[in-house]
């Protein structure tokens, strides 16, 4: 299918006239992979696709330009190691009538170094990021995009099954991560993380997967995402060893009442916060409001973490066709963790789950 | 083997004292790799460690405090997806001294939101990036990271020659790539890049390998690099299939001759660009200046591409211990490319090359 190149631009000058921004600029990444289709190499030769509500034009090192000429009809402004990107990068701002850009809209995952050339051949020039323009428009997805999510979806439910079907006693938790790993490369999909944090393991979110081994009473948190065909995966789900350790049960169900009062809350014309507030009161409200020490969740796009943000500060307004994560976790030091994930596209009448998976604790024998 | 933090953070304060820098901020990467051997896990949350010729301090998310705190001393200031990370990069800066600094080096390779948010936090402030201090630092290479390097470029050896091994007419530069790949892999190392440009289209330097299949006559450019416990290797070399292209044995002396001559001129106490100067003058001199479209090398170290930069323009003056390519080509648009490309570790009395493949082409039969 052809990259909806021109109709992304077009959307995307309209977002800068409705904002206000007189220049945006993109590095090599994946709010470029979404405009345009491609992205050249990323290093540190500064190259970047610059856009006005006049037209666009690419800053491009002499050495990418050839490689990428097929890619994309855009006007390249090339600059070798000899001369630096200064002087192409002005002429690339004149041949879009930016040369006087007053504010400027940076890609805010390209280097500094990048972003200061930028901001240095614009004097005074204010700047943002690309939320109010780009971003806006990448969090509302076509159905292509949905598809792309769903397959991915449906390849870390298996994934999360393999995971399930090999825990037992006495396997490592990197043997586990190894598992899923294998399950999403043996289908194509490369592995992006794989927490598998057991026993008190599991309290730290972020946790690094290690030596630890399985055993008899332990929770653990299985967090598991891939890349397939373009498209990230996001899941979490609970396993236990025999009988999970005291207490679990009753923390279990507040994780999961948090993640079912978020999705509640989680409908068109309602604000960002609004789903983290429901997610954060219930937990807070069970006394545990200290132990839930995260986001209630993510956009995901073509990134795996993309905008909107479910914070407790987010005014995003949720639009239909937004697709985040609800992930509310409690996190308790030298016990357990406990975190449910459900990536989820939103509907007119609210979230649609990918995921096909229950978020019932899995129990393998001890 | 124990990372040498302690040396290192303090041969920072001492090139921030020599060049007048007062506050240092790196971001999860290879700077923060080398100066304190770890570095943890990067996201879109601001995290950096914030260094003034006083102390050090980390700006961090709470998310990944407690996975990361058994890696590092220096103190941390937490910061909540509720709370934004403003309060406690003020507080961090002001810990250490530095909530004045009129002079900040940022990490070049950050995100643009991270160093906007430091530079937000210190108005008026002047930026540099990290070339005079960490980057000053990194060129030189200690006989630990000598080591690693040259392990590395002995596995790209290897893996060369598997490549070799595999040509043949009707093989596709994706399939020969792939070789090259599995060797490397198959060796516990992570591949970084496998360019295979055969015929036309190993002129353009930074290829993307194809469907192209190999055939009678043509010369091919083989541009392999892979990680190998942590260090990186990059060699070029050519192969023909049968007879090489009419005029490919000129221009290949012409390039043996501009990497001889560029060799010659790496000494410590030369300047950078006149490394670059000696093999452009070779090329230059022969008609094929035009031909010779990028830099004649990079620095290697941590990151495959890194200071010192062997540019037209580069003032770096060459030191003992300082480990780069030396790679001139000639890229001839329709017909063929010629790379040859050494690694090298410069010593008192020259450069000394890593790889131990002769750089003459390789034929294949056609």
């Amino acid at each position: 299918m052809t990259h909806p190149t021109a109709e992304r631009l077009s959307a995307l000058r309209s977002r800068m006239a409705a904002t206000g921004a007189d220049l945006v600029a993109i590095a090599p990444g994946s709010h470029m992979d979404w405009l345009l289709g491609f992205h050249p190499h990323p290093d540190e030769r500064p190259c970047l696709l610059l856009a006005s509500t006049e037209g666009e034009a690419f800053l491009m090192p002499v050495l990418n330009a050839e490689g990428t000429r097929a890619d994309t009809d855009i006007a390249f402004h090339t600059w070798s190691d000899a001369e630096g990107p200064e002087a192409a990068l002005k002429a690339a701002l004149k041949a879009i009538g930016a040369q006087g850009a007053r504010r400027v809209a940076l890609d805010e995952t390209m280097r500094a170094d990048f972003a200061l050339l930028v901001l240095g051949a614009l004097p005074g020039a204010a700047h943002e990021f690309t939320a109010p323009t780009v971003g806006a428009l990448r969090m509302v997805k076509d159905t292509r995009e949905v598809a792309g999510l769903k397959a991915s979806a449906a390849l870390a439910d298996a994934a999360m099954q393999a995971v399930f079907a090999a825990a037992r006693p006495g396997i490592t938790e990197i043997e586990l991560a190894e598992i899923a790993k294998g399950h999403f490369g043996a289908n194509g999909a490369k592995p992006l993380f794989w927490i598998v944090g057991s026993g008190g393991n599991g309290a730290f979110p972020h946790h690094q997967t290690g030596a630890r081994k399985l055993q008899e009473g332990d929770a653990v948190v299985v967090d598991i995402g891939a890349v397939s065909n373009g498209w990230p995966s996001d899941i979490t789900r609970m396993l236990a060893v025999g009988h999970p350790p005291e207490g679990y049960e009753e923390v279990h169900a507040i994780v999961e009442r948090a993640l079912r009062a978020a999705m509640e809350a989680a409908r068109p014309g309602a604000k960002a916060h609004e789903v983290d507030d429901a997610a954060r009161g219930v937990i807070t409200d069970a006394g545990y409001g200290e132990y839930f020490v995260h986001r209630t969740g993510h956009g995901i796009g073509i990134d795996v973490h993309e905008p909107p943000w479910m914070t407790s500060t987010s005014q995003t307004v949720l639009e239909e066709g937004m697709s985040f994560s609800i992930e509310p976790g409690i996190y308790l030091p030298g016990r357990f963790g406990i975190r449910l994930e459900e990536i989820v596209v939103l509907r007119s009448d609210g979230p649609e789950i990918l995921s096909s998976l229950p978020r019932d604790l899995h129990v393998v024998n001890g």
